[in-house]
Parts: structure tokens; C-alpha cells; sequence
């Protein structure tokens, strides 16, 4: 059995409903057990975290970095840090965002830092970027064009109604990437 | 008198078309002298850089960051660091790449680095995101969503005709916008 | 009168010792006015943020990032950031860590990010790197050789009270810098 | 047998000595072989690279990003790219400059988005930053306290040989780690 946990923080429900994209991700590997955590309510889960094989991190962006909330949940690690207790876990991540860029590579630089200090082995999408040719369109799988993470642009003025199906669909995709990953890794 | 220079590199004439654009734009400012440099050539327009009030620099992100071409202008600057020649003069960037992020913030964080180090002066872009809500559209300023500089998304399988006029609109509002603070902050 | 504000956020207090530093260094330019702002107590010093020329900001590295608490602080000008009320703003940055990179670099770029998001004018360290050859010695400034903002290294397990003396020295000089060059951008 | 290679440019040998540090850690796991490539001389090596099991990248910090050298062998490496013949490769990275901050993390970045787009999974140092306390030295290992990779402070007036102890035990470490996680990663 290959554990998956999923931390993550969603302010208006968009960076919610793309971790229960990345969840049906990595569910859809057989032999996966997945988590789903808010950052707010991790203290209860620290077994369910200690114990997985990977921890996925999902926080929108907002004002050009990590949310504050997800950032307490990221400070409170600090002594399984001093511990090195998550060394070796596979790590990857993902940021929501109204724009385009939005500057959600910066998040994702965030995460990528904190799985390092962590030592942590960190994982992207292996999904070429879309939407960047003339017969492009808003429906190709990673069309923001990130590589270190799943990057999503959900509108301002919509709910998670407004994502678009590509952008689920990309979001599963870094879900069952993850937990193949964890499995190969974890081979006995 | 204020002085601009924009030095680039293109590979395939995206990047020189919103370099223009950057000129054109920092031309409309009454009182503005603009040089186009492309950093191939740079070694023979060091005056115009030494004498310039800012100075703008442009690069594709090729795999993730700075065209290695760029990068060479930038190293041949060393010594001009190492004295300081160019502190408190004005700088800012814009990047090109066929992705919508494209990883073109790294490019940016590349090149506002080097800015630093030279102790100069980092203005981005005073537009906020565009294409970020339902209403939005392709043919919004900022629509790829970039602060710290102008992240420009032209496509894969298409010179620089096929480049948007709002992506030239923006880079025009780059350009005027640092002719502008130069002037302000270089006020007798 | 040129209005510099500082806000940062201290957890063990190394911060909030740098960032008067940063308040002595602003304070020795003639003509200057600042302002110490904690972030958790910012709600109640938006006006001197607002008619502020230059705001520098100061966080701990947590993580590999800015403070929850800073960051909180950071979203809660979201509302100015829509209405870009601190456009053309100087802005500049500290971060303080046990190690000396400590990652420090990528919470200098959360900050500049932010700053840039508000469209404000951002200013790095004007110091060369120090203790980076053979006779350089720990009492140098910027001996940690960051550029975009100050960085500084405070040991783990001393207070404010182990922060060397250059450490200090860097962080006035960029409270001068900044005050200076505000002075300039806002000359009549 | 587990194929590790490293690509490096070194533009005055720091680089080269802290490259071969890195070799000896990788050929101290056994059944491991390991090649040490130089970027401008990559085009020849192509098999090797594509045969590896974990690439590991190395470049100075020049003016604070990748080496242009190291930089066109990435550029060199886009039809690889085109075609993610290196996905699912582990790779890592190591930067060396004057500075002990000197701006290092921003090339780590540069080289931990370029192996994300070739859909590599990356892994940083195992290792607690050093001299980072009272009773620190400068014989700590990871004394400059980068987590992403491996950042080196090699003093600006010497060659090679003013490198630390300390720092060619921590590039050791990396090439260990690096060539245990292929293996681990590779299990039969």
C-alpha cells in the first residue's frame, strides 16, 4: 500500500476542489491510500502526514506567494524538520490563482524550498505545456505552462464552478503521477 | 534629456518585435532618447549603457530561464559590477516564451537579480492582470498576469506575427512607464 | 519631509532588532520621517503606510519563506493592491535566518514580488559582497552577499544579542539608501 | 549498475574541483559508475546522458544565475525536451561563487526548473545547514545553509585550493545521495 497525503489551503473553495482532483489522481493508482488535509486542521493529522510515502502541497497564491494559512501549517513542521522525520518522501505541488502566472511559479518555488529543507524528493508534472501554439486552446491539459508543479487559473469573479475541465483533468494527472512515483520508489 | 536602452536577444524575432514595442513605447515619453541593443552587439554600445537612466533588458526563457545569449551580455558586465559603474540607474524586463508562464518569472527573477547586484532600480509593469475573470478575454493588457516584469506568450509555430496587439500594448506601457520614473527620478 | 515606514514581523526578536537598524539607518538622512510597524499591529498605521513614500519590508525566514505572520500581513493589502493605492512607492526588504543562506533569497523574492504586484519601485542593497576572499573576515558587510535586500544570519541559539556588528551596519545602510533615494524620486 | 552523470562548466576550477568532490561521493556507492561531463563538451556525451539514471547539474554563479556556458548545454538539450527522453530521471544541483549567499539559490532554481520541464524529480542535500550557531565553524558541513542543492563559497582570490574541507565533504555527500536514491529508485 502506497500512502499519498494531500495538505492544503482554500480560501474561496477553487484550491479545494483541485485537491480532490489531485485525491481522484492518485486514488486511481491501484494500491494507493490517499489523505486529504487542510493545512488549518493538520494537527490532527500528523500520522496520517508521518506515515505517507508522498505529501502533495496545494495553496493559492495570494499577493504573489504562499497563503498565510498554509504558511502556519509549514511552520508548525519545523521540528519534524530539526528531526529530518519526512527526509526521503516524495514531495510535489500545486498553486491556484486568477491569473495566467498570477506569480504562482513563486509559490511553487515556496513548496519546492520547503520539501528541500525537508529533504524531501520533489516531482513536477510530466505534462508538456498547452495552449501555446496557434491551434492551442483553453482546453489542453497544463495550459498555464508550469513544470515545477500544477499551476490552475480559476476566474475571480466565479467559484470553483468556473475551473475548467482541463485544469481538473491536469490536477489528477500530478495525483496519479505521485503515487506511481511513490510505488517505484517504495518498491520492496 | 532622459536615456533609455533596451538590450536583448531574440532567437526568432518574438522577443525583437516586443523590444520594439518597449522603444516605442518609451519613445511617447517627450524627452526620452531610446537605444535598441541587441546583446550580441553590446560591446560596441557600452557608452550608451554607462550614460543611460535606465536601462530595460529583454530575453527569451529558453528551458526554464535566460537565453544563454543573454546571459553572455550579462557576464560581460562583470566589471562594470565590480566597480559599480551602473548603481541607482533605472531597470526592468520582459521575457517571451511560447507557454503562458513558460517559467518566464524565473527569467524575471534572472534578470532582477542581476539588476541588484549592479545596485540598480527594479519598476515592473503597473497593470494589473488581465484575462483573469469571466468576462475577460486573449486580448487583455497583462493578460499572461506578470508583476515584476512584462511575461509576453507568443506561439510556438508562429514568428512574431502572431503575436497579440495587447501583448505590444503591454510592452508599449512598459517602455513608457520607465521612461517616465526615469524622468522623475532624474529631475534636476 | 520624506515618510519612510518599516514593517516586519519578529518572532525571538532578531528581526525586530534588525529592523531598527534598518529605522536608525533612515533616520540619519536629514529630512526623513519613520515609521516601525509590526506586522501583526499594521491594521491600525494604514495612514502612515498609505502617505508613506518608501515601505520597506522585514520578515523572518520561516521554512524557506516569509512568516505566516508577515504574509498575513501581505494579504491584508489586497484591497489597496486592487485599487494599486501604493503605485510608485519605493519598496525594499530585510530577511533574517540562522543560516546564511537559510533560503533567505527566496523570501527577498516574496517580498519583491508583492512590492511589484502594488506596482512600487523596488530598491536592493548597494554594498558589494563581503568575506568572499582570503582576508574577508566575518565583520564585513553583507558578508552573506545577498543583493536584492539585506540578508542577515543570527545564530539559533543566541538572541538579538549574538547579531554581529556588520549585520547592523548592512541593515542601516539600506534604511539610508532607502530614505535617500525616496528623497530623490519625490524632489519638487 | 547505476548510471550517474554530471555537466558542469567551471570558468576558473572551483567548479571543476567541487564536480570532482561530486563524482568521488557518487563512485563511493556501490555499483555505481559515474561521468563527469563538461558542458561545452556535451555534445559528445549525449549517450551517456541519455543512459543515466540521475543526471546531477554544476555551475558557477555568475552575476547572479547559470553560467552562459552551462546555459547553452540546457539550450542544447530542448529536442530532449521536446520528446521528455529524460523523464523520470533523478537529477540535482550545485552552484559555486565568491559570495556565500552570492545569489546561488536563484541558479539552483534555474537548474531545479529545467530538469521540472524535463519532468526529472529532483533532489536536494540531506545535510542541516552548518555554522549556523554559537559554537559553529566554518568546518560545518553545508555552511552556507542551502537546502535546494548545494551551494559552495569558494573566496574570489584563489583557485581551487583555498576550498574548503567542509565544502568538498558536502558536495561528497550529494553525489552519494544522489547515486543511493537512483538505485533506490531503480530497484530491479
Amino acid at each position: 500500500m502506497t500512502k499519498v497525503a494531500i495538505v492544503f489551503h482554500s480560501g474561496y473553495g477553487h484550491t479545494a476542489a483541485i485537491a480532490e482532483a489531485v485525491q481522484r489522481g492518485a486514488a486511481s493508482v491501484a494500491g494507493t491510500e490517499v489523505s486529504l488535509i487542510k493545512a488549518a486542521e493538520a494537527s490532527e493529522h500528523w500520522e496520517e502526514l508521518d506515515s505517507a510515502d508522498a505529501i502533495i502541497f496545494g495553496s493559492p497564491t495570494y499577493m504573489g506567494s504562499t497563503a498565510a494559512e498554509m504558511k502556519k501549517f509549514m511552520e508548525a513542521t519545523s521540528g519534524r524538520w530539526m528531526h529530518q522525520q519526512w527526509a526521503d518522501k516524495l514531495a510535489a505541488g500545486f498553486s491556484v490563482s486568477a491569473s495566467w502566472s498570477g506569480d504562482k511559479l513563486n509559490t511553487l518555488f515556496d513548496l519546492a524550498v520547503f520539501a528541500a529543507q525537508h529533504s524531501m524528493i520533489w516531482a513536477g508534472l510530466n505534462i508538456l505545456p498547452g495552449f501555446n501554439h496557434s491551434k492551442g486552446s483553453i482546453d489542453d491539459l497544463n495550459r498555464t505552462g508550469h513544470a515545477i508543479g500544477v499551476g490552475i487559473q480559476a476566474n475571480a469573479d466565479q467559484g470553483a464552478e468556473g475551473i475548467k475541465e482541463s485544469d481538473f483533468k491536469t490536477a489528477e494527472a500530478l495525483g496519479a503521477r505521485i503515487a506511481a512515483l511513490a510505488a517505484r520508489f517504495n518498491k520492496p
